[in-house]
Parts: structure tokens; C-alpha cells; sequence
């Protein structure tokens, strides 16, 4: 199979960015077109400093991609959640055991540094400012529209990816053309950037090891650590209804709900009435389509494909993941393109669909579950069987956040875990004699025999 | 409420001109915009003759209109099915009671007659070759394209109907602003258009007071009868797998899979090869959407909220419900369309998406059921109980096809009642003693006693 060793990339983000690397790094020639202009430049577009979690998956990739140690320097780790309560009490809950953690980093700096490494590659070339317009699957061509000259251009290439974001434009494009599969769901929540400053010695003014939460059942305030002493603050909170943003539109009514809801985070949030006044209130939505792949050499990948919610913190590594799973394709298929793009758009979107139900699942976990006393007791036993049986029973969190296994698979594995939790759980007295009932062993091990 | 009485409607297909029909006749000045041109000089552009199923939630809506009359005369009943086995046998399964019947109607012969109608108000008008290119919604305003001379024009209206089917600008412009939810989900399948010629006397050559199906499993040829003598067919067929389209591309092949599969038709279909060969194999599609209005007065209707696949028969007659019910809530809410558009939008979507599903599960039961004794028995003991106790036990068929519950409500009820039945037909040796059984009637009473 003798293919020009040629692509083009729609979308200068983090997953076009990385998987630009990936091709450079096999010899081939990219071209990647992005819409907005060169953030080198201008700074990040999307404004304040939005925090992304990035945990194994992701870590494996910049890995694979040759690029871990400079990621490394910008990532901040987070062993757990911190809760607190409206009294301003704090429980901590590990998300894994001791040394596993996930990272906080900063959307716009680790995709400058990705922009950075992918534009060292002689044969990567960034477009600016060039909006995706059209595309043609049958000729393999893409217009793009110059959106500072409002010139148009053609390009073609024997590969086109489609790595533009929950919005794509190479999406609407083929979502117009016969048998493609196309949902969007929004949720009825909105969500707001909020943001801690640094103490008056520039550092953290709440323990920076973890992701801090202020479940409040129907909703949640959420706080991730940034490098320069400050967290980035997300409030998650339904668009109408008794607590909503449809309320909270004058200072006074902005500091009644944070003073009913949040009273410990109000000193640490100087300029909380200004932010609220001044950031968005952004919709969320789940984004699921197939086949992703069209034509002769087109395919979508990272949140093009499946954009999710946020509350699994999957997203970038479920788009980060798509490069390390096409990359291996790359080797067991010896690059020929007319098997691997069928058959990633057909094993993959399994597990697209998966962690997109997970990250809906989690965030009821989140803003309510994490403080329940019944989930609590139901994290302890799960916590148990792993202590006693090791990677035969590996708790949900860890198989998404701390492993490799399909997602699919892990829902599937959470969802027996659930069953057998269920039968535990109606156990007599459970509550008080979980850690010493023989039941609970005998019960895990006729559940693992019937498997 | 003093609002001007001024609407426009997009699209000029069945729903675009009745709704508009309806809005005339309360005394609203109705501009139609439709994409393609005049059909009255350019013919029906679907191109052949496309036969739909009229059924009672159809003709109640035209009925309102004041144009049954008219209608009347172009549509042919069809009082229950004529299945065609591979020997040529056939049997004949009546839809309903004694002189309930579904009526057979041309969609371009229909159309043409609800253009005139629509015409012949004065403050209707009509703008052909218009395309709808964008929606304002915040301004209530439509960017249109004369596709004739390139030009471009904004029109504005307090109320925007789109009502321009399942691939509709005027939703596809709602889809990308925030908190609209979207679904397009295709079938494996695809269909194509064949025709029966009528006989040497220009008269029908099968019976015309049925809808023939050709049942083979996963596929299926159906036939409906036009006033012409013709009845037009339609191959339902899965695009790939051993049966399916892939394989039709030559005489030989397309001979040989009729002469294995509709032996009996192929002496009824002289242009067999013709037709093939000249129409389109067309996608089979679902649309749901929500919420059916935006801004201040947009509101989608027919296909463009709700688009099904044929199999029930009933995308026209859902359509045409919504303008039945739009018009009931005029004078529910006096013509207070900042309540009636939240109201339709909120109540009509779940009725929407229940004949979405109807309709998909009655493709298995076309192309399937209908010829499994299994199923046939269930029916049977479905029209003893109806007949035993009227309308306590209405089929689900009939409660669609001969009624106006809402679709949600009927398909609610059939669910119920198939739990009844999968009990009646649990019972010892009922293939030889349904009729006579005694535990057939204890228990439906005890399942309607459970309710």
C-alpha cells in the first residue's frame, strides 16, 4: 500500500494538536487549519484558565507521543476530593490508593505547550484564522473560509481529520449526507467559571492535593488547583427552578444563594460578584454521532465525535486516548488507512457511548451522592474487596481513571460490581458489621463464580 | 393580546399548506415560502407517485380544515392487509371492524389540492423557490435565497412556522443554538419505489381495497393502489447482508432476487428493471427534537419536528394532528401564542416520539409478524376481547389508525394490554381453546381490575 504520507488536521486544539505529533513522528506532512487565530499570539481564546483533569489515559498518550516530562512541569496532582459541608467541615475521599492521583492542568497552557512542540516539526504546518466550511467526502476536499480576508481556498489530502471540537464544522458538514447518526443532548444545567485567588504569600488558600466539592444535591460548586496559587472555581446549577441561574441576576441575590449554599467559600472569592457578572453561563451537552469516519479518508475524532459532559473529568483523555488506540492501529495495519479508519469508527464509539452514560452517572455521584452516608458505606465495601482481592474486584473510578480497559468494558464490570454491592448492601446490620461479615466474602465469591 | 395576525409559514408541502389553510381561515395574512418551484406548472417534483396511508387522525384534520370533501375524492380505501406468501397464496387481515378502512392518497396529487385550497385565500400568498438560509430568532426574521436569480431577503413575521420537513433549514438553524436537543438516527435499511402497471381494461390487477405486503423476514415489498389502475411498490431491503441492495446492480441479479423472493409480482411489474435501475435507494430516517419553538414566535411542525419512518403509516397524519391540535389550542388560549407555543412544545413532543417508536416496531411486525401463527393467534384473542368488551380492550392498531388518543396513551395501552396477552397465551393448549378457554376472560378481569 503506497499512500502519500499526507494529512490535514481541522482544529488546533488539544486532541488536533497531539495527534499532529503523532503523524509528524511516523513522517507525515500535516497541515493544520484552525479557525480561531494563532493563541501564541493572542493568548488563550478561551479566556480564563479553564482546568481540565488529566489521569491515565491522557498521561499515556503524551507518553506515547514523546512529550510527557515537558506536560509534566504544568500538571498538579490531586490524590482526592475534598468535601465540604455547609458547616465549612472537610472530609477527604482518596480517588485510588496511596501515590495514585489525577492532574489538574490548565486547558490554555498545556495546549500552547502542545501548539509549541507540534509547530517544532518541520513537517506540521499551522493555518490560523481558517474556518471549515465545507466538506467534500467524495473528493476528499475541504473549503475553508479565511476569516480575516474572507477569502476561500480549497485543500485536499489523502487524510482529513476532523479534530474541531464539540461544535465541529466537519461534523455539520457530514451530518447532512444520508446514514450518519447524530445526537445532541443538553442537560438542564448550566455552569459558571468562579475563581479563588492566591493567599497574600501567592500560595494555595485551600489544601492544592485535591479537587475540592461543595455537593448540594441538585447542584455543586467545584474548585481545581492552579499552578500560579489559585483554583479555578466551576458552579454547576440548574438553568430554572428554586435554585438556578435564572434567580441570580443582582449582586444581592448572587451573595443571598453563595451565603445559603457556600458560606466557607465566600471570603476566599474577592471577586466573586464581578466574575459572576462577567463570565458565561454555558449550556453542557452530550454529543454522540457514527460512523466517524466518511469518504475515502475522513475521520472525527476527540469531542467532534463524542463530546461529553464534564464531571467524569474524561473528556480530553477519552480524545487523547482516540490518538493512542489510532496510533497503534497505524502498527497493526502497517498504515493502511482503507482498514483503520472502518475499523476505529467501528470499535470505537462503543466506549464513546460508554464514558459519555458514565459522565452523566458521576455527576449525580458528585453534587449528592458523595454525601450520603448508604454511598459512602457502599465505597467502603467496594474499597474492602479490592484490599482482599486485588484487580479481581478494581473499583469503577480506578478502572476509568487509573487504567486502560475498554470504557465500555468498565461500565459493564461497574454495573455487575453494582449488583453484587446491592445484595451486600441489604445484608442485616451492614452499617455497623460491613468490615467482619463472613456474608460479604461469601457473597462476592458466589457472584465471582457465576461470572 | 392585540398581536398582528401575520404568519410565515416555510414550506409549501402537506403540513406547510394546511397549517396555512388553517391560519387563513381564522383571519391571518400567511405568507409560504417554499424552496423548490411551482408545482402546478412543474409537476410534483418528488417525482413518482409516492402513495401515503390517510387514516381518521388525517381526515379529522382536513375534516377541520373544511376540505374533506375534496379530498375525499383522490383517496382510495384500504380495509386491511393482503399478504402475498412465495407461493402466490394470499390472505387477507382486515385493520380494523367492518367499514373501518386506511385510505391510499397520492402525496403529489394531495399536495396539489392543498396548494389550490391554500391559493384561493387572498391573504395567503405564495413564494416559490425560496430557500430558507438562516433564522433569527431572537428578531423573529429569515434570511431567504431566491434560488433563481442568487438574490437574498429578510422577512419577518410576529409567528414563523417550519413546517419544511424531516431535512428542514429552518430546524437545522434552531440546532446550533444552545439547549436544543437533536436526534437523527438511520435505519440499516433502504427503500426503493416499483410500480404495478394496470391491466389490458386500465383496471387495478390485484384487489384495490388493500395494502399488499409481501412479508420475507428482515425485508419486505409492500403495494398501496392509486385511482389510476396502478398500485405503487415499495422494497424495503437492508442496504448490506445476504439479502440487500449491494447485491442489485445488474439484470440478472435483480431478476434473480424477485424470482426467489415475489415470484407472484414479477409478471404484474413490466418496468421492474426500468424502475430499478432509473429511482433512488433512499435512507430510512428518524428525527426527534426539543423544544419545538424558539425566540418569541418560532415554532417547527410536521417532518421538521418529527420526522418517522413509513411503517405505520402515520408521518402524514401526525403531521397533520399537530395542526388539529395547534388550532384547538387558538381557542384554548384565545390566540395567545406566547402560551400556545410553549404549551404545543411542551405537551406534543412525548406523542411524537411514541409514534417514532410505533413506527419502528411495526416495521418488524410487517415485514415479520404478520406471517407468524404465533403472532396471528395473539391478534385473534385481541378481537375476541375487543369484541367481548368493546372499547375496555382496543386494539393498539385501532386506537393509532381509528382514533385520537394521544399516540403516547396508545402506545402506554398496548404495552399494557401485551402483558396480558403474553399471560392468556402462557395458558395450556390456547392455540386450539382460545375461543373457548374460560381463563381467557378471568384473565382480563383480573388484569382490568389491577389497573
Amino acid at each position: 500500500m503506497t499512500q502519500e504520507k499526507k494529512a490535514i488536521v481541522v482544529g488546533g486544539g488539544l486532541v488536533g494538536t497531539l495527534w499532529a505529533i503523532f503523524l509528524a513522528r511516523r513522517g507525515y506532512t500535516v497541515d493544520v487549519y484552525e479557525s480561531r487565530g494563532d493563541m501564541r499570539q493572542l493568548g488563550y481564546s478561551g479566556g480564563r484558565s479553564i482546568n481540565l483533569a488529566m489521569s491515565e489515559r491522557g498521561w499515556r498518550a503524551v507518553r506515547q507521543a514523546g512529550i510527557e516530562d515537558t506536560i509534566r512541569k504544568v500538571a498538579i496532582p490531586m490524590e482526592g476530593r475534598m468535601l465540604h459541608n455547609l458547616s465549612g467541615d472537610l472530609a477527604f475521599q482518596p480517588y485510588g490508593e496511596q501515590g495514585q492521583a489525577i492532574y489538574s492542568v490548565s486547558r490554555g497552557g498545556l495546549n500552547l505547550e502542545l501548539l509549541r512542540i507540534a509547530d517544532s516539526f518541520d513537517q506540521v504546518r499551522f493555518h490560523f484564522n481558517h474556518r471549515c466550511r465545507n466538506i467534500d467526502p467524495d473528493r476528499n476536499a475541504i473549503l475553508f473560509e479565511d476569516t480575516q480576508t474572507g477569502m476561500r481556498l480549497e485543500a485536499s489530502a489523502p487524510l482529513i481529520f476532523g479534530a474541531d471540537g464539540a461544535f465541529s464544522a466537519v461534523r455539520n458538514s457530514l451530518q447532512k449526507r444520508p446514514r450518519f447518526n447524530f445526537s445532541q443532548e443538553y442537560l438542564d444545567y448550566a455552569y459558571k467559571e468562579l475563581c479563588i485567588l492566591p493567599g497574600p504569600d501567592g500560595r494555595h488558600v485551600m489544601n492544592a492535593q485535591a479537587l475540592h466539592i461543595w455537593p448540594r444535591g441538585n447542584f455543586m460548586l467545584i474548585a481545581l488547583p492552579n499552578t500560579d496559587g489559585s483554583f479555578t472555581c466551576t458552579l454547576f446549577l440548574p438553568f430554572e427552578g428554586p435554585e438556578a441561574f435564572e434567580h441570580l441576576h443582582t449582586d444581592e441575590a448572587i451573595m443571598s444563594f453563595f451565603e445559603r449554599n457556600f458560606p466557607d467559600a465566600i471570603p476566599l472569592m474577592p471577586a466573586l460578584l464581578e466574575d459572576f457578572h462577567s463570565n458565561p453561563t454555558s449550556a453542557l451537552a452530550t454529543i454522540r454521532c457514527s460512523p466517524w469516519h466518511s469518504g475515502q479518508g475522513i475521520l472525527l475524532l476527540g469531542d467532534a465525535a463524542h463530546a461529553i459532559v464534564p464531571f467524569f473529568g474524561q473528556g480530553m483523555n477519552a480524545g487523547f486516548e482516540d490518538c493512542t488506540l489510532l496510533d497503534q492501529m497505524m502498527d497493526d495495519y502497517q498504515e493502511d488507512w482503507q482498514q483503520i479508519l472502518p475499523a476505529f469508527s467501528h470499535t470505537r464509539p462503543k466506549d464513546a457511548n460508554a464514558i459519555a452514560d458514565l459522565a452523566l452517572a458521576n455527576f449525580i455521584e458528585m453534587r449528592d451522592l458523595v454525601a450520603d452516608p448508604a454511598f459512602l458505606l457502599r465505597k467502603k465495601i467496594a474499597a474492602l474487596l479490592h484490599q482482599k482481592f486485588g484487580d479481581d474486584f478494581l473499583p469503577m473510578y480506578s478502572m476509568v481513571s487509573f487504567g486502560h480497559v475498554p470504557y465500555s468494558q468498565a461500565l459493564a464490570e461497574g454495573k455487575a460490581q453494582d449488583q453484587l454491592l446491592d445484595r451486600i448492601l441489604a445484608l442485616e446490620d451492614i452499617e455497623h458489621n460491613w468490615a467482619s461479615n463472613p456474608m460479604v466474602i461469601s457473597l462476592y465469591q458466589e457472584w465471582q463464580q457465576g461470572r
